[in-house]
């Protein structure tokens, strides 16, 4: 109720402010018997982890995770898993200067009128610090949906005005993580480091785009009326910090195109395996019809706007309504997207994880 | 669970298909004492209903709503109100030829795959007539909003091709009923109905998109982390047939900018009452940061693909995988858009009547 | 959220008040693919029926129910299921004496103090009305059962003073709807009848149990630490007007007994269709051990006060505070067992199929 | 939904087994600016806390809680409290035995069924260990309630075949604490006292009744139809180990009473602050009509079964169904009663604390 509780049946309750002791959280739901590979985990959560390359701040978290219960010799039992990362790099007197500033596009302000009270260290609640633990439930989701070959994989398609124009199925996207931007196109990925670098220069920040797709869906997942699959995937992305837009399919674009043009065909389709499906010629519907998945390729685009702390001064107020200059931060990232890929990923995959446990109880 | 709840406090439960005997639902947790306005319900459902334009399907609905609880003596007396509309205009006949076939960009394969089983008369569940049950239950949650002085418009901001340049600050949104397709600015609009006569002539459908502002919402409705309020606006808009995308402020372009320009910067400014208070003085933020309401207009834009049934001739294939040729529809509304404009506001006002109820809990 | 929805798979959301224009709701979460059995539905609701007997009140419900979704031509197909059942016995003057009044025992005066507001008529939502929605949905749960083998049967097992003294395992239980009081043993089904025609005699009304068994629920169903399988059957049970307690296996009795003489000892046991299974030799759990369905019969009592309505005159007070003689009702059950039977095995059968699905999640 | 979650606004989520490497949940919906009284909180938790007394278990828990968040500078902020306890005493070598061993009347035999795999140190999740964090949840529950003057205190009522006869309003609760038993009255207390020492010497156990007291509920709390104060109330104390039964107000007694001698009279009472209410004179609903609290005192009884865990040496099967002696502990509470006082009192501060801030929704 209090919007700390992700999902239904693979659940996801978190915890935790970004200078507090520790953020963690309870996966609940989550089947029993599923080999819990916490290399695996490990290697997702160094995806997101602070200073893994130029463009990131350089806060020294650990982002080593303490699992207390639900994992019994490697396997999970089907009990909640309880997990915690400790906050390790905590310097309280750089925050006393925010104890009474509302910095501009950030919660301060906001959480100040909702609770009449904050932690004002680092952006307590509001700080993406708390999407380590969505990373660490992803993971989880990933690795059951593994069992029914699912992916889940995505990239960053722009950065500020630098557009990576390639559709998807004309890239590699296993290049992704070999782009300190994430971008797996190597030629827009070297524009875009360009375009970071002189942004850094300028102690300014930028936004962006992240591309989605989640391949090997099986048809039929996906709750009509009100939880359509793409209701879903919206309300996770736009629960990510800062993010502003998504579409999926044809998105924006396709509103300006006629019916004729935008319907996907059906076909007869001889699959590797031999067996022949019903497919569609064409994929304007992302993978999803009426809210169910249809069994093609979902995809999505998610926007993020530029980061709202910048090294550049800026003028605001304080809780006095005095006006206060103050120079956002020695550290941050330029731009949220190469160190949010792997945050979307993990949303996409708690919601499939989630309608795809939801889809077993009707079958 | 199954899709078919929007809401937690303030809670809408559906039920109903395009051509079985009604369509209807149960409005629960609305607050006891409040005036059922039925006039002005069935204004709203007016605004919906088909054949009220050259621009919408002629289908003769009625849409009459029968209350059956809830409501004693014209007030709503806090137990759940139950709602039905009959469904009078039944031709299950001329659905027949529908029974085996898998109309393209529709959900009759995806249902067929969920479910093993499905409703094919004019696309049963999937079908948009079920969104009456939304504008009823919208009527009341505007009318819980009035209580706090809270307004809920849409208007169509692009037909196809054809798009509104002007910011809705620089709009007259009273005159957004005066237009046929919903389009407040008189020129746009007669643009808009020119396109559209075109799309008709030939057969064809197109898409378009809405823009929602609410204002007056007190600052901190919203709840972080996964339920931001931006989230549950997200969720709502793609739970509508059709729809594609959700942008919210500055959107996707916001993703292009620099942080110093993106940044909304704070100001004291004195309100009409005489009232300083602490506002931004511009509103890329779109009315919500860090998922709460900051008390600024609050507004997004939706994007609707083309409607999938169309007048022209489609090949597509039966549930035998053989190749059919079929006509769509006599009768079919050629864009979604001007309709939609009250579904958008309806399911934005259950959202705000929900997280209105729930900041009062906390409070 | 606000009490009108019970389950979480399987659901039921009701509406509806005494002499509104209609009860029913709407059931979700039913998986598609049951045959929708019309009279069996019929059946069960004849069993609730007022007037069935001379034991209970010849109020006129015709309780005929409508279906207006979720079932094509016989079977239910996944989406919701909305019904109602028109109240036709509606002599509004009658209650007219009632709109200012507090009635002792009833709920008049917390549903004023609650909401502010209340519908006078008959009880309002407080009415034992409303259970008539509780029956169909129980109903389709019985039916999804079915597929399992898994049966549900309740029977009067005491009336006032009158105790049935054999357990159910030495019990026929078809035969208890051959008793007017639905208490399977004869002879205490006479007695049962003769207490209660004194009762009536003096306008007085009077309390009983009622035991419920639920055999071939399959090991597993149940969801610990907060949901245990007894917990969600409690809750179930103590939301039917009227109830008082609710206990199960040893029950109260077994506070009082020694661990040697509690614990079930576990055998290897040869079953009728030959194969060997772990079976405990006693039964004192009552079919479930750490909230955990284990395999053996689940039985469980139900208390149910005396019915507040009765016939003598009583003093009580208005919504002024001054004192008023009123006399309860010309026409009223003496006792609610009998009837509540069915009631007791639908909401049994609801919390059945809800674990039933929810454990299909998870396997 | 797995069941780890309790409550809806007010809630806690909670993780771990008897024997991993800690225990402990995340309270959700906490109201912002409360007084984390930690020092109470320590001692609500020294009444669950084994060695506490002669008849308790001297397992070395420490139970010395960790805040991780939600709390800033002594106050509740609004945002999750997330919390643990380490288990210490953890003698993994000791349960060795237990790994494929099915102990009569514990839930080992049906995790097993239901999970396939299980945790069978010290009973795993199934293990009483769990409601340390009801206790930590309820406190916040209970500090939430103390500014409504809402009190909770629980005692015991009965030991064995040893039972309290007085009725609460005639008993000291004020002197439960001084009792080794937690029972009020000294003459019963001490033989309780001796009771169990019996048991003790023999190495079995017994069970018990626990009876609890709300007092200052206001009117108004609960949601009818399905969710009744009652109803609640029963599905928290089901949700306890070892609870087998639950009865509010006159419970299974007054089933055999007569409607005329059920029935609470109203009448006006003027209260020590000189106001004047409409009250009842007796009080057999147990403070709540129609599912909704009356302003009446609030009281039930709860019953617990022997504790399965004895000294004795018992015969059971293993995993292979093969007949094995065992001798359940070294260690262990003769009965559940006398710790699971605070238990209760904690599951009840819950369920208040959750609909008080739901009718605050509504008003």
């Amino acid at each position: 109720m209090s919007g700390n509780t992700f999902g239904r049946l693979f659940r996801l309750t978190t915890f935790g402010e970004s200078h507090g002791r520790a953020v963690g959280g309870v996966i609940d739901g989550c089947p029993p018997g599923l080999h819990a590979d916490i290399p695996f985990i490990e290697r997702e959560l160094a995806r997101r982890k602070p200073g893994q390359s130029d463009y990131t701040t350089p806060r020294g978290e650990t982002d080593s995770v303490i699992f207390s219960s639900g994992i019994l010799e490697g396997m999970t039992t089907g009990t909640p898993i309880g997990f915690w990362i400790l906050n390790t790099d905590q310097h309280e007197e750089e925050y006393d200067h925010l104890r009474k500033l509302f910095r501009p596009s950030h919660a301060d302000l906001t959480y100040q009128q909702k609770y009449g009270i904050r932690d004002h260290r680092g952006g307590g609640r509001a700080s993406a610090r708390e999407t380590v633990s969505r990373v660490v439930a992803g993971a989880f989701a990933k690795l059951l949906l593994m069992r029914g070959n699912i992916t889940v994989q995505a990239y960053v398609s722009s950065i500020g005005p630098v557009s990576l124009t390639t559709n998807y199925t004309g890239l590699s996207l296993d290049k992704t993580e070999d782009s300190p931007v994430r971008c797996p196109d190597p030629h827009t990925s070297a524009e875009m480091e360009k375009y970071l670098q002189d942004i850094m220069r300028e102690r300014n920040s930028t936004g962006g785009t992240i591309t989605c797709i989640a391949r090997h869906v099986p048809p039929g997942l996906g709750e009509p009326v009100f939880d359509k699959l793409q209701a879903a995937l919206a309300h996770a992305m736009l629960s990510i910090p800062a993010v502003k837009g998504f579409e999926y399919g044809s998105g924006f674009k396709g509103t300006t195109m006629k019916g004729s043009e935008h319907n996907d065909p059906y076909a007869l389709v001889t699959e590797p395996d031999g067996s022949v499906q019903i497919r569609t010629l064409s994929n304007r519907s992302g993978g999803i019809q009426g809210g169910i998945s249809s069994g093609e390729d979902i995809f999505f685009r998610v926007a993020f706007k530029p980061i709202s702390t910048i090294g550049l001064e800026q003028l605001t107020l304080d809780d006095q309504g005095r006006n206060v200059r103050f120079t956002g931060a020695r550290r941050y990232d330029p731009c949220p997207v190469p160190r949010a890929v792997v945050i979307v990923e993990a949303m996409t995959a708690l919601v499939l994880a989630d309608y795809f446990l939801m889809q077993k109880c009707m079958s």
